[in-house]
């Protein structure tokens, strides 16, 4: 593996998993595997699990890991090209990656959709510097688009709790909020899924669908009860309009998850990338129930990122 | 030992002081006991000794070290039950700590007073989430009423300090600031000193007692120069009132430490925990004359948080 | 080497060097070399590759290391001395400095000029501090007036792309900016490159002229064009007035360099110590152009960082 920054970077989904499931089991087979190599873990935005799930799966390499807060640590940033930076921004993007050329042997990078520009977002203006100007390999720790290792880490976590021989059915669930939230989970999860071959439906209201270069043949439902009808795994999650981009059309009906809409599924296990605003995108009653299995998806980030560091080490030597 | 937020979870304090200076006197005596362990180490306020010494104290012993503050790099945490999220908080406190169950073998957290609700400090509304939620072992870096690890550390600072046989008299006097400050130094030390069996005098203006739960029957004097006749250690430290909670009570009196206040002490060693506003806590005098045992203080943190752990890793094996 | 602030502290440059070299070309040569030893990176202002740079030296020596952003992590701090602190500060630079020294065999620390009065910038009103109450080696990782392991990275640089009989001619000429900079960097490319012994000259508009303190013999001259002349190594950096302390007098002649102004050179290469502005102080022609050797000066960080630190640990074995 050189980049990992979609679906598009594994070559044998079902491997990958069952690699990810031997990490689990032990963690700690190859301490050694990373030593002496540098990762350097880049946040532009804020991060709690995938933070810490990637110091750790580095750590149980033996990654030499470099945490780098770019926003408040180092220079404010320039993004576009070929501009005079006689304003606020200090160092340009492409400079600071030529840098982490010379310092790591793998970057990460967290790189969130800046929700203004739908061109901007759409071509990942950010991470595509990265892996226009990385000499080294790029893992996507969340960019405008995709958010990988947490769709891989939710591809381990349906395997995980799926003993049956038929494809289960996977739900994803829009979920109200209160400001325009980026695309970048569910995009991801759509295409993660496609590729785990689930029966997938996408469920959102009206004015909601998602990028059709993500949808693909996936059936959309407006109507969430009826999309919700035998599910066996409901992915629940707020994004805003991609057609009006980036606003908040107005939804009548009530989306928010409860109990009560989980009857008619055949017992459906409930899944959210976290963080949630509890009682907003999920209710108190779902996320405490046996029905979540949200700390697991959590839990299992660790080993998406272990995998996919792992491969791309292997590549290294 | 399963949590560390209290001396209620020390067994045998003369012991545990024993077991620190020999640490002190080896650090690096097990450089492999936390191996394949981590320590998460959550800031939720500002720190200067207990980050870096409880950091040393963990790569000591190999652990695997997380920091992370909580605040400026992951998402801002609601801390109520049952609310409905679509105000400014982003992640509910018990998500995030289920998560931190899911990647520590030990959760460390520093969560300050808020001074604002006499009954959410004093029932711990924030420590007490993570002792309810957390399925590792939680050590208090300091909580709203509580300093446990500098408490420890005084006690191996006092023991270093002390060779009679006589008990030491022990005065913890208050001292002037500008603002409100929380009660957790001045309560633990208490506690602490209690637990240690010392003769303890506690000093304050009136207005100023302790809560009643800590001070129990340990003397309390509005007479600074009374106090400190004969002292042998002297703890300085700031806190608003407890009853009319987080006010300051007018203070007529000259309660700044001085060189002329010292003379009728037995020579007394004068301790604080730092930061210390010099000048107007403590007097330059004072703090750099020898009397002051106050960089000791301070270096003990690193033999406390490391006691403290590997008594927790003894357990965790 | 006890303290590492400045060229000042270097036996023998030429050995250094040879050091360093040694050092990239076998980086992990000594990875036991710090075990059990702590290095504080200390940083009282923003940093990409000093923060990285180091990290990576430290940990290429088995260094334990401790990160402080002091001003967002731990307490608002006070320089002056004698003062009441019944201000904003919380805390003494003097008793952080000595708690560092409890917990550090090594004390790193950034603290830029702060550009309002030309006294306490020119005496190094911070870093004296650490030098006056460290009690272990201190290493400038850039002060007021000097950024030595800028500097000896450059050093490194040039000996590696010149390899002729005769010095080189080195020009450290001035660029435009759009804020007050600080002299650190000039002012020290200054020292070292007179340590090294090649032809440096100096080119800046008038008003200017940089400390006669640094300049020392160095020939000045106000005219680009002139200086450029024959030039092997030109280093652009720009800088305020020194004399009339940190304004920024009026410049008529275009300073910014461009592949037109290149043609008198030797084939000059092109270093700049980074984050650059992009057009304003160095145009995109030049700085991707093969002209530019920016990029092996950044990663020559490493190197210049982990030989000092070798030779610090040398002294504390």
């Amino acid at each position: 593996m050189k980049n990992f920054t979609s679906v598009e970077d594994i070559n044998d989904l079902q491997s990958m998993i069952k690699k990810a499931l031997e990490i689990k089991a032990n963690p700690l087979a190859e301490p050694n595997k990373g030593n002496g190599k540098t990762i350097g873990l880049v946040f532009l935005n804020s991060s709690l699990r995938t933070r810490l799930s990637s110091q750790i799966a580095a750590q149980n390499l033996g990654l030499n890991v470099l945490m780098l807060n770019a926003a408040q640590e180092a220079w404010n940033l320039e993004y576009n090209d070929g501009v005079v930076m006689d304003g606020g921004t200090v160092e340009h993007i492409k400079d600071a990656i030529e840098v982490l050329n010379q310092y790591c042997d793998i970057i990460a990078v967290r790189c969130f959709a800046g929700m203004k520009s739908k061109e901007d977002d759409t071509t990942e203006s950010i991470l595509s510097q990265f892996e226009k100007h990385a000499k080294v390999p790029v893992v996507s720790l969340e960019s405008a688009t995709r958010h990988p290792l947490q769709s891989f880490a939710d591809c381990i976590t349906i395997t995980e709790n799926w003993k049956q021989e038929k494809k289960p059915k996977v739900v994803l669930t829009w979920a109200p909020h209160v400001k325009p939230i980026a695309h970048a989970v569910a995009n991801s999860f759509t295409e993660w899924m496609q590729a785990l071959d689930v029966d997938l439906v996408i469920a959102n209201p009206e004015g909601y669908d998602l990028d059709p270069n993500f949808v693909k043949d996936t059936p959309i439902v407006h109507n969430q009860d009826e999309a919700l009808k035998d599910a066996d795994f409901i992915y629940v999650k707020n994004w805003s309009s991609f057609e009006d981009y980036a606003t908040m059309p107005e939804v009548k009906e009530d989306w928010l998850l409860s109990l009560e809409k989980l009857k008619p599924t055949n017992d459906a296990k409930v899944m959210h990338c976290l963080p949630v605003r509890r009682n907003l995108e999920l209710s108190d009653e779902v996320m405490d129930s046996e029905h979540s299995i949200i700390y697991q998806q959590a839990k299992n980030r660790i080993f998406s990122a272990q995998t996919v560091f792992s491969e791309i080490l292997n590549e290294l030597k």
